[in-house]
């Protein structure tokens, strides 16, 4: 007979976590990702070896929804070599030195005609910036402006030996069957070259509360998706359009490992159960986080949210996208992400999960009147001291407000207590027999 | 032919009220009460003398809700002697002296027996606390921490005559008859031995507004309420649970005598007639008073607030339970309870009532452009003049939000106006023929 | 064919519409208006020269919903005379010198006798104040405290060779049919004399979109009112009872030509799309503005949102009456009016009926996930770069929130994105089959 959620303890930051989830960012970093290719085989075999983890392989020009599925792309190397043939630029030493998505290139040109074809980062001279061309043909190289201004005029060969042919694009897939048929939704991009925390950092996360929920006796079933961002969620919406019906909540996860506090963006829905959710452990874990409104950018909750499917998934980051200084640029380092950094976001992940494991609508059985306490245990019997008051304040509330429209999770925000107390109080009047 | 509320004038700080309630706090004061007995007898006793109180006896054991009615509780006398008999804590000195609902004791102990039925303040070594034991029978005493101090190693000998038998628990019901069934319901505890504020404030300004009330033209049936805490609320919604439908408004009364500022708890439901008309009676008062939501924590609104009935009922007090010092110790005494205190609170109280007696919703019979005020003697007749403009927007406001579903407090709160003047507007309006 | 108004255009400031907008104020400003009589037709026979405007003549006791049409005023002379025959008050000076409908008169008399007729400000003692007494049959005269207080004791000759006759109320009105028979109501009051802002100002903002206007190729059909206050929208109302329904927007206006920020009263439902329209313009013009709730008072507002008829009305002016110390005073004149404050004004009431004019609720005819922007010519095809997030957002917010349930000015608001920029993304959606 296996355990649930609610009987085992909630994660805490001096678990050790967090070392092992940097070690496994650390594994991930160097492989060089993208849309499709090998690249995402291999980080998801990695994940295969921790979690079970099965691959899906849909071949290149699969129609899906207004898209279709690309031409597979790999790169063996990709490099600029002056006229004394030095490699001044090498993918091997950086994976983002390759323009994502380039096309074969094999020719010598002057570095005029080169310069259109590299691109830098003037502001942050000693940064490789991160770009792709997934859908114009192009090639090009990313560099430091350093490395750039280094650049003698002169002759410079460059090669990029890319193949762009079909193929499939590879995503992977972890279910963990429940009570009941409903679902929650994890899902984060694994198309991102050596960005750390964007999203190596949510790779690993999303596999620890896998790993940790596997084996558990669960509400809900967990279905956990390891996608390319953009045409990977719109892959899977399309190959299940019949079953996102049973999707009943969902995050997608990325920016899981810097320093900054933990940022919820609410569902287009805004009100849904995950929302409400997200922003209950966020508060009660402290004040350095932030609530966001949906807007139609982001991650893949773009695609979840779009009107016509209009899930109730939001985004759990640290810093969003875009509003942290190293964001798709070589800063986005192994140094940007902290072991207690990833290991805070699991357990904040784990604290929503097990919110939306134990939340429910009960009725209180004897609603006239409050119920003697006192004869069933629930209650100190001596009355008039005022330091007894908040231990009992927990079951006031549920008994007051379970009236069959307010869930344990309104009841908690209501009070202004942690969902974990009320929950707890739930579950000693359910066993008093006021409850059901 | 009686008079209407709204023919008086309103109560003021002025009328002098306040010496009148004090000195009636100040007799029953001394009154050892509790949730049943001959002090709870004695108290409502001394206000039948003032209004018409029907006195209510419930047998104990008899079934209520989910409670039964306790044996009744009565105490002769109370003390502890120290080897030389000298009586170092006496029930007559104070009431609090012993643990409320103390089961009966004689015997010798040394000190260290004797400490575990010692309640003392050690944070507020002059006060005596007040503590009850009504579920769980023990005996016990309270004093101050000075005197515990002092008491020196040796043999006590300690008394509690007191009875714990089957007789009745008494509250008492007065009902002044309205032009309609519907109720108007004032409930207040008559439990507390001597603590002044918490709640023979609230006994004084209830049978106060019951006095002032009696005889007028009443559109309301008032039902005041002098009753046990708890088990009192639980009896009398046991005894008339086909007869709450009828309670269309309702406050509990508490702490109405110290020096703070007004406080309304709201109803559970939040947004009933009485919340917002005690809003905005206290808005109208000034700056100095709290609105708090609902918590299901406090006086007898828990029962009356209960899911099953969810009756209209918020809570009046100055400062709430448990928000001041003296909240359940000898220091709630005659000093706390200030007479201009106790007359603001009738005042207060009065305003509300006045309000519900007044609340309609009007219907505009002139709904097409605004009527002529001039030819209907309801305005001044030069224009262009800023200084008249004041008079008439209550006016203006009443006729314009007469739509049918604004009642006239909505359009006061809306206007920013006084509900009087609001009042008078629509008074004026109706006898000109432009409201029904 | 003509031209729509998202064809042209935004009107700015550097148009130099202010001077020709301020040279018609000054026009305007010497004629005697009041609510009926020859100025008021003076005045219209002006407009008349720059928009198709038609004169209406309503016969005096007409009944108009509850009143009924004045007898007609028209003023000749008035004046004071001292003892030596000199005037000291002179109507030809300025048109306030005459309490507006003042009864004729012609007498001698003491100035004891004469001071309850004459109107002054003491704390302004060099301006006039303007007064009226429309429905209570008096003379008087308004003068400066400081004429006041000069004149010496001794006998006044005073004249007023005014006559009050059956006649008829005139009011201008001028449609400009649109596509649809939904109607945009303007309606700016033109009965009183020489006040510059108050309401030359409008008259002449009024005038110039009615001019800038006519000729395009409008969606709603604009109606504008040149009418007499209170009794002019009431008259226009009352022979129009059958035709209000058509009013799908409308703005009274009134003082748009003082240096003070705009103004937004909402009409009386408050949530109406010109409610939210003005405000959406409003915060994109800047900081220096107020949106306010809908009050019963003010100007013809209060007809057209008494609860019978209850129109989507507001009212748009800079500093609201009674604000700004000049109101209803001979300061209110043309030195109060500036040129730039008119051409503003008239900026923002165009920018206002360009968003009535495109607001549209369409929907995503793709609304399963994302469609392809890149493609269709939509979209930058180098992905990563941060720069170029901000200019598809629009197309985003469209896409996201064209669901049936959002107009464009609801995604505007909330994407936190002028209007403009949401209309144009939503014109190229629609352009590229994506929306309809």
């Amino acid at each position: 007979m296996s355990t649930r959620l609610d009987e085992v303890p909630p994660l805490t930051d001096a678990d050790g976590a967090g070392g092992a989830l940097h070690r496994l960012v650390a594994e991930l970093y160097p492989i060089c990702r993208s849309i499709t290719g090998e690249g995402v085989r291999t980080t998801l075999r990695r994940l295969q070896q921790l979690i079970p983890l099965e691959l899906v392989e849909v071949p290149s020009g699969t129609p899906v929804l207004d898209w279709e599925v690309p031409p597979e792309w790999n790169v063996r190397e990709a490099w600029i070599a002056n006229s004394r043939g030095e490699r001044v630029v090498d993918f091997r030493h950086h994976t983002l030195h390759v323009l994502n998505y380039s096309v074969p290139v094999r020719r010598r040109l002057s570095l005029a005609e080169l310069r259109p074809h590299l691109h830098t980062l003037p502001d942050r001279p000693d940064w490789i910036p991160y770009r792709t061309s997934y859908y114009r043909p192009t090639w090009g190289f990313c560099l430091t402006h350093r490395q750039l201004e280094s650049l003698p005029e002169g002759e410079y060969e460059v090669c990029i030996d890319s193949t762009l042919a079909p193929g499939h694009l590879t995503y992977g897939e972890c279910v963990l069957p429940g009570q009941t048929p409903d679902e929650v939704l994890l899902s984060c991009h694994c198309c991102h070259p050596s960005l750390a925390n964007d999203n190596c950092s949510a790779l690993a996360v999303a596999t620890a509360l896998a790993a940790r929920l596997r084996g558990l006796k669960l509400r809900y079933t967990y279905r956990f998706l390891f996608i390319p961002g953009t045409i990977g969620s719109i892959t899977w919406l399309a190959r299940n359009r019949q079953r996102v019906d049973r999707i009943r909540h969902g995050l997608v996860l990325s920016c899981l490992g810097d320093p900054g506090g933990m940022t919820y963006k609410r569902s287009r829905r805004g009100d849904a159960e995950v929302d409400r959710a997200a922003a209950h452990v966020l508060r009660q874990a402290g004040p350095a986080h932030a609530i966001l409104d949906f807007v139609p950018y982001g991650y893949d909750e773009r695609q979840y949210c779009s009107p016509g499917f209009n899930l109730p998934v939001g985004c759990l980051t640290r810093t969003p996208n875009g509003r942290f200084p190293e964001y798709h640029t070589s800063a986005d380092n192994l140094d940007l992400v902290r072991p207690e950094a990833l290991a805070d976001s699991l357990a904040r992940l784990v604290d929503i999960v097990r919110v939306l494991e134990a939340n429910r609508v009960y009725v209180n059985k004897s609603p006239y009147g409050e119920p003697r306490l006192g004869p069933r245990g629930l209650y100190g019997s001596t009355g008039g001291d005022k330091g007894a008051v908040f231990d009992e304040m927990a079951l006031l509330w549920v008994l007051n407000l379970s009236d069959g429209r307010h869930d344990l999770l309104a009841i908690a925000d209501r009070a202004g207590l942690p969902f974990e107390k009320i929950a707890a109080a739930a579950r000693a009047l359910v066993s008093a027999g006021l409850l059901a």
